[in-house]
């Protein structure tokens, strides 16, 4: 990671642990803490100050709505993790399941809460703007899990729907937080858009990425369960994928474990990632984040900013296509 | 109900009924429709605009964040429907029960930013305050929730702790629709907060009412099962003042039938509300509630506003404090 984004990083970190919150009650606010401790690549808030860096070097002009996209963000997974049943996060015990539902549901219902109030110390000339672009993609994020939800019971998933469903549940806030970002920052509407845009091609690549090392990353390095989505039957970009291409003797075997019959596990992950090979649907897979890698590429040249600042995003995307956890 | 407490009430319940949301997800949107739908006393926009009123005659400045607050209200509901194991709310269906947990999770935390993005709607010169108005009672609306349930696996709970969590809980939201309406009517920051400090007064006479009503209420008007908060144990004003105040046998009966075993349910109700009527406490709590009129008629009169605006908020909180539902 380069010099500029480390620094990026850090400030971003301590921000977060400078964040307080009540001792009590405790069974709302623990949870909290404990999310928040978690870690995390913290890469929304660094897309909020890289966002404001290219028209402003008051990066604090844009320090609370960043961190208030990654307090919203961790509610996000705090409640996701509920409806997934998700035991596992950054390989510690989920909220839900480390407490109970009850306080997973509701100290989230407070971390929502707090995002806002530290969204909402964005700059008075353009605080209603930040806001707008903030609720829009907390919106559109609530709408992405429902339909990942609903994909769940549903045969007729097409390539499409699920690449706009990974667009509302992922990518939209990275893009809303560069957009924030670059609005703090003093930058023109056209501006903040284009990074906008940005931000959505590289999250949706980002996505895909993440199916991917669900299937094929290092366990060590992954965080969860390696193969889970195979497991659960998610159905993934290489899941809808291996389906099309698959011959009638691998459509039966998907067909076979995706059945919702009961399999061990290692079985399962082992022979539908065989299947993935042999239809070579990883290969794709990476040609389709190079297309996203180049359309955000695309909007980035259009922003009008200095060039060594541009930069700095176009490493940060590139190396996010080349993470392995 | 006077006319002009009427006619706000009208005006909020045709913007209610504008309020448009998505189609799809279905799963998402339905859910909010129909708790919207389900009615309610709107008490919390009319208060809102009460507030507006005192100050100016446009009351369109307080119309979002009034709609913002009542979206917030209802999705706390539907959150602690989820929490309470609540199956019935206003003689329907719950969400969770409708659907399932996770539609009412995820529904509801679509409602939360949508009341956010109402409330954002207020008047650009007070923005601001607006929302720190609103986003200080959402959290305490929050940390009330999680004291109730915290207080259910405690034998220990005092009157006042108890006081505390439905000032919380219910008070200041009310106390805050007031303070936020008023900000939008150009009211001076002592006139909102002796507006806040009067509805959180009447939000906890509201509640000791509420405790009333569970056991005392008619069935046909109540819109909830009478004698619940008995038959589920849960701690109100009424238990615990009638745990004070019983003798011995009392309290070994109230002992026995709040011991978590298992009992006929109208038996249960019957017998702990004979308790209560022997041991007066019904009466205490309505005496209680005149109390905390006064103390919120004492903020009202203070406020800087003409004596028939400030009329109709009196005759408000003296109508309620002789709701029967």
């Amino acid at each position: 990671m380069i010099q500029e984004i480390k620094e990026l990083q850090e400030k971003i970190a301590s921000a977060v642990a400078a964040l307080e919150f009540p001792v009590q009650p405790a069974d709302l606010y623990d949870p909290i803490r404990y999310t928040l401790e978690l870690g995390g690549k913290r890469m929304r808030p660094a897309l909020a100050l890289m966002g404001c860096s290219l028209f402003s070097r008051d990066l604090d002009a844009a320090l609370k709505p960043a961190l208030g996209v990654e307090v919203f963000h961790n509610f996000t997974l705090l409640h996701d993790d509920i409806m997934d049943n998700a035991p596992l996060r950054r390989n510690k015990p989920t909220v839900y399941s480390k407490w109970n539902t009850n306080v997973a549901i509701l100290s989230g219902d407070v971390m929502f809460a707090e995002s806002f109030r530290l969204v909402s110390e964005a700059p008075a000339q353009v605080l209603k703007p930040v806001i707008d672009v903030f609720l829009k993609a907390a919106i559109e994020v609530c709408e992405g899990q429902q339909w990942d939800m609903d994909f769940e019971s549903r045969n007729d998933v097409s390539i499409p729907e699920y690449l706009n469903m990974i667009r509302f549940k992922t990518a939209v806030l990275l893009g809303a937080s560069l957009q924030m970002g670059a609005l703090c920052g003093g930058s023109s509407n056209e501006d903040a858009q284009l990074l906008y845009d940005f931000g959505c091609a590289v999250g949706v690549a980002f996505q895909i990425q993440d199916d991917v090392l669900d299937v094929y990353g290092d366990p060590d390095k992954f965080g969860k369960q390696v193969g889970g989505d195979i497991i659960s039957n998610k159905k993934t970009w290489l899941k809808l994928r291996a389906l099309e291409k698959a011959n009638d003797e691998q459509l039966g075997q998907l067909t076979h474990y995706y059945s919702g019959a009961a399999f061990d596990p290692v079985e399962k992950v082992n022979s539908v990632r065989a299947i993935f090979d042999a239809t070579g649907v990883k290969e794709e897979a990476e040609t389709l984040m190079q297309q996203y890698l180049h359309e955000a590429l695309d909007s980035l040249q259009q922003v009008n900013a200095s060039a060594s600042h541009k930069a700095i995003l176009e490493v940060f995307a590139r190396e996010l296509m080349q993470r392995q956890f």
